[in-house]
Order: C-alpha cells, then structure tokens, then sequence
C-alpha cells in the first residue's frame, strides 16, 4: 500500500498544478488583496494601516489548503466554476485561518513560521519603546492577540457579504459556528495535554487530530463549499467520507513532519515539538511500541526544554527504532487509498474529482 | 455645572432602579444563561464543559451598560418593550465585551477583575500539570485567550440568530463591524502608549476614548438597537448626539476611579494604572498643569513597576494639586449635561428618556 502511495505521491506535485485549483488559489489571493486594501484605505484609525500591512505580509504564505477544499466543495455541489461566492468564503477561511495561526503560534511559543519569524516575535523584535525585553515581549505578544482578533473579525465580516440565498448562508453560517467551537477544543485538549488526568493518551491524540486539524482542514471547509452550492445529502456524506480520512492523513503528516522534516522546507523548526512534548499519534505510539529502554530515553529528552541537536538526533533514531514512524507512513497511507477509493465512487461532479485527489495526495506527501 | 451635576447625581442609584432597565438587565442575563447552558449541553468534546463554566461564572458580574444602552436605543427608535430581539442583541454585545475584558486584562497584565481573580490568573493557579510556574502561566495564559476567543465567536453565533428583517439586520452589522476594528484601533493605540511617535499625548488620550470606550461602550450599542427597530436618520443623529459625550464621561470617570477609586467597589486595584504608568486624560491633564517640582515625581513615580502605597499615595496628591482632578470632574460634568440637554429635545420615544438619562447620570457618576 505504502509503495502505491508512494508511486502516486511522485504525480502530486504535478496534480497540485490542477488548472482549475492553481486557479482557484489565485482568485482567492485576489480577493483577499482587495479586502485588506480596502481595510487599510477605510482604517478609522491612523494606526491601523501598520497592522493591515503586517497581516497582508503574513497572509502571503500558506498552502491555501481550506479555500481550495471549499472550492472543491462547490464543484462537487454542482457550483458554477466562475462564480465568486466560493472564492468569497474561501479568503474568509484563510482569514479565520490566519487569526488560528497567529494565536496558536502565541500559545506553543513558537519561534518560527512559513520560515521567517512569528507575529509576536517580530513584533517583539520591533518594539521601540521604554522597558526593556519583558515590555517588547508583552508589546509584541499583544500586538499578536490583537492582530490575530483583527483577522478573525474580518474573516467573519468578509463572509457576511457572501451573495447567496438565505437558507444556504444559514446552514453555512452552521458548519462555521461548528468550525469555531471544535477548533477551540482542539487547541484546548492540546493545551491540556497530559493535564487531563485519567484518558487514554493515544485516544487524546486522536481527539486533537480530530478538533484540531482533520474536521478543520479537510472535512468542514469542503462541506461549506458543498452546502453553499446547494449539495444534497448523498453529496454532503461524501465530503465526509473523503474529507475525514484526508484531514488524519494531513495531521499525521504534519506530527511527522515536525519532528523529521527539513526546517528549510517547512519553515519551522524541527526540535519544537520534540522541546514542547507534544503528545502527538507520532508519540504516543512511539512511547506504546517502546522497549524499556527506549522508554528511558524517550522520557529523559520529550519535554526537555534544552535539547540540543545530539539529542533530539538521538530521539528521532528512537523514535524510528519503535517502528511509529512506519506505523504511521501506514496510517497516512490507509487513509489516503480510503478517500481515493470514496472519490471514485463519489456522487460529486467529475470536475471535482481530479482536484480532489490532487489535495488528498498533496495532504499525504506533502514536504511542508 | 459641577453641583448640579452632584445633587443629579445622587438620585442616579435610584434612577438605574428606573423599572424598564432593571427589567431589560434581568432578560438579558437570561438569555445568556439559557444561551450558554446550550453550549455545554451540545458542546463537541468533554473538555468544553468546564470552559463554559468559567465564562458563565465571569459573566455574572459586571454592569450590563452596553445591553441596556442596546435596549434604550430599540426603545429610542420605537421598539416594542416586550420583543426579543434587543434582548438577543444585548446578550450578544455582553458576550463581545467578555471576549474584550478577558484579552484587556492578559495584555494589561491585570490581576483583579470585578473584585476576582482575572481569568488567566485564576487559569494560571488551577494548573496541574508538570513545568513549575513558567509552565502553569503559560497554560493560563493561553486557555484565557480561547475562552476569550470563544466568548467572540459565540458573541457572533448569538446575533445570528437575529430574527430581524434582513436590512435591519445588516444595518446592525455594520455598525458591529465598526465596533470591532474600532475597539481593537484602541486597544492597539493603548498599547503602542508612548511607543508612538511624535503624537501630542492629550489627542492621544482622547483618540484611545474614543475608540476603546466612547464610541463602543455607548454610542454603538445605543445606534444598534436603535436601527434594530428601524429608527430614521434623526433619530440615529440624536443617538450620536448624545452617546458620544456619555461615552467620554464614562472613561473619564474609569481614569479617576483606575486612581482614587475603592478597590472594594471597584473590584481593582486602585495602583495598576499608576504603575502601569497608563497615559490617560487626567494624567496628561495633571502633566500639562504641573509645576516642575511636581513634574518631577510625576517622572519618578508614574510608571514605576513596584510603586508602593506612600508613594502611590503621594503620586495621587501631586495628581489632586495640579488641578488635574477638578478639571476632570468638570470635563465629566459638562459632558452629562450636554447629553442630558440632548436628551430633552430629542425626537425618541418617550419611555427610552427615564432610562438614557439614568444612564448618563450612571457612567459619569458611578463609584464602580
């Protein structure tokens, strides 16, 4: 199974070049230009075209993943392919998108993002005012939280202008109230973490994938663009069939990619997880397949602050050695062939389709 | 001015008694307890629940002003006294400004609210997971920016469900999104403080109460419920005329009781601001009217990290001598009067005036 993804995962890069989601991606690009021009031109305040700038820079990164789902989403419903309502609600996502990214960056104390530094570092970095570190810090930190509400007040602005028939910016309005609330418990049980007394740690780690990123990435931002098209039910089932396994696949892609991809690739840093603790599937399966000894080791560098490069070298080699991260190369790999064999058979229109696979791939293989 | 205002004033706790208010505060806390019993009954995930928990126990305190001003303005515009939808709308700006308050005090770093504990404080000390201190504030820290962050999206999931016609509906809309970029003009605005170059401190001072109390804590709500029931132009000009110098009032007041305050009636303490060196209108006041002798324990005092109480007391006499006090209690004084002068000639309903008045005689002359 391993070997078939890895054959097709050699297509994605090329499928990622899919005309009508290279497209898709521009468009949104476009209309998120247009909307924060227009933010800095009617700013109340002169103090907010800075901020505007700063949002519109970190903006220019990512992977666009949720507005091209939603995209899909609007295809596989029967959507019109030049029409501007998904497009709308697609720039809404990345703007809620980017209000989660600069407030989880906050919370896990990250250094890095897309490969330059974080909102709160830089602005930390650019604070020119009396006080020293720790007043730059609470400076930096709040201009953060401020832009990251900024973003998500917007996200929620821009998608009030969508031109739509009422019933169906309603159940919209429904999978982004659920989209908000489960997000929030992601980041939450993540927060948690092994404060959360008396649950099993890998059904934990599932949950977070769960909340956190596979309903979130895939599953949600498909079926907004499934229900805004008017899809019936057997399309909506589908997006959930597709889109549940695909999200997994993201996140256990991501949990590997944390700790053994290369920073120069995915903008971050490869030891924060492994500083962190992070409980990730990764994790607790290396911990569960652990012998004793690799459990000694695994204790003694997970969760330490200060680890160097020989020691998170030494816990990549261990983490290996357990056979998690084959065992999850497993996991992704299940998960994809379950979401390429729904699509096959999927009642969405066809011109979804190749798109669909291209994103589930990209998902699986990506390198950042 | 000042004693008219005084012997007014001294009526004000009776005036909040004034039945059609008391009776709005009463329905608005309803809804927002069955509102948020609906969250923890359907929420997605077991660690929501206890997140609940601590918002409904923060909301219970508080003062309900943008509420009643929501319900005064649908009253303004000819509202019926008995519908929903102020009520819907109230609890919807009372959930917005728990979002506001939990996020102001991270970034203010403040350590009481209401007479409490602030949330992230309290977060900080309920923490019982590994890491020492640095561990627990940060887990603090980051469950109050997501009950923050919950509070706000569920603030617009509540007001949703508006059952408004759709142009009422959008006219309400836009002024909620002026109310978010404005309040978070003005919470940045505070924050870049003396960071800001170049900017006359007292136009500073007032650009911060304009934006992060004025408009938004009475001016806004009051024009909301007012186009929620369909009020004319006029109507929505007197809602001006009269808010903006009520809001003004209302955070001159918060500048003098942030200083000489009662910590038990105020729920804060009366030296945050002083060490915090906030730059408020009565502390540029009482710069700008100093001698140089007093100048010189402004400097050495005001801002100081570990001000203690005979210095802050000694700072707060220096405050008292330059005049600064009696020149804000005038600028409050002078403001009431011009609302409440506003409010007799103004072409609302009848039942709303015994209410806005109320109102007004309350922010200016409130003891918390």
């Amino acid at each position: 199974m391993t070997s078939d993804l890895l054959a097709l995962s050699t297509l994605s890069a090329e499928a990622m070049g899919e005309p009508s989601v290279g497209r898709a991606r521009a468009r949104v690009n476009s209309a998120l230009a247009v909307f924060l021009d227009g933010k800095r031109d009617s700013a109340p305040d002169a103090c907010l075209p800075p901020l505007v700038a700063v949002l519109r820079d970190f903006i220019k990164g990512g992977k666009r993943i949720r507005p091209l789902l939603c995209h899909c989403g609007w295809l596989a419903g029967g959507g019109d392919l030049e029409a501007e309502q998904p497009v709308v609600l697609g720039a809404a996502l990345e703007l809620f998108h980017t209000f989660a990214l600069v407030h989880d960056d906050i919370m896990d104390t990250s250094d890095l993002r897309r490969g330059r530094p974080t909102v709160h570092r830089a602005r930390t970095a650019g604070f020119r005012g009396p006080g020293g570190q720790r007043a730059a810090e609470r400076f930096g930190t709040s201009t953060a939280m401020l832009l990251g509400d900024l973003s998500l007040v917007w996200s929620d602005e821009l998608r009030s202008v969508l031109d739509a028939e009422n019933s169906r910016k309603r159940a919209v309005r429904e999978l982004v109230d659920t989209m908000h609330v489960e997000l929030i418990a992601g980041e939450y049980l993540d927060l948690l973490g092994a404060a959360e007394a008396g649950v099993d740690p890998v059904q934990r780690a599932w949950r977070v994938i769960r909340w956190k990123t596979a309903r979130y990435t895939v599953e949600l931002p498909l079926r907004m663009g499934a229900v805004l098209a008017g899809a019936d039910a057997r399309v909506l089932a589908a997006c959930g069939a597709y889109g549940r396994p695909v999200g997994e696949a993201f996140q256990l892609r991501d949990d590997l990619l944390g700790v053994f991809g290369d920073p120069r690739a995915t903008g971050k840093p490869d030891r924060d997880d492994l500083r962190e603790g992070k409980q990730t599937v990764l994790m607790v399966l290396a911990w569960r397949q652990a012998t004793s000894a690799q459990r000694e080791i695994i204790t003694a560098l997970h969760g330490k602050p200060d680890l160097d490069q020989p020691e998170s070298d030494r816990l990549r080699e261990v983490v290996r050695d357990t056979g998690a991260v084959a065992r999850v190369e497993e996991l992704i790999a299940s998960r994809t062939q379950r979401a390429l064999s729904v699509l096959e058979s999927a009642p969405i229109t066809p011109q979804a389709k190749p798109g669909l696979a291209a994103l589930a791939l990209s998902a699986a293989s990506r390198t950042r």
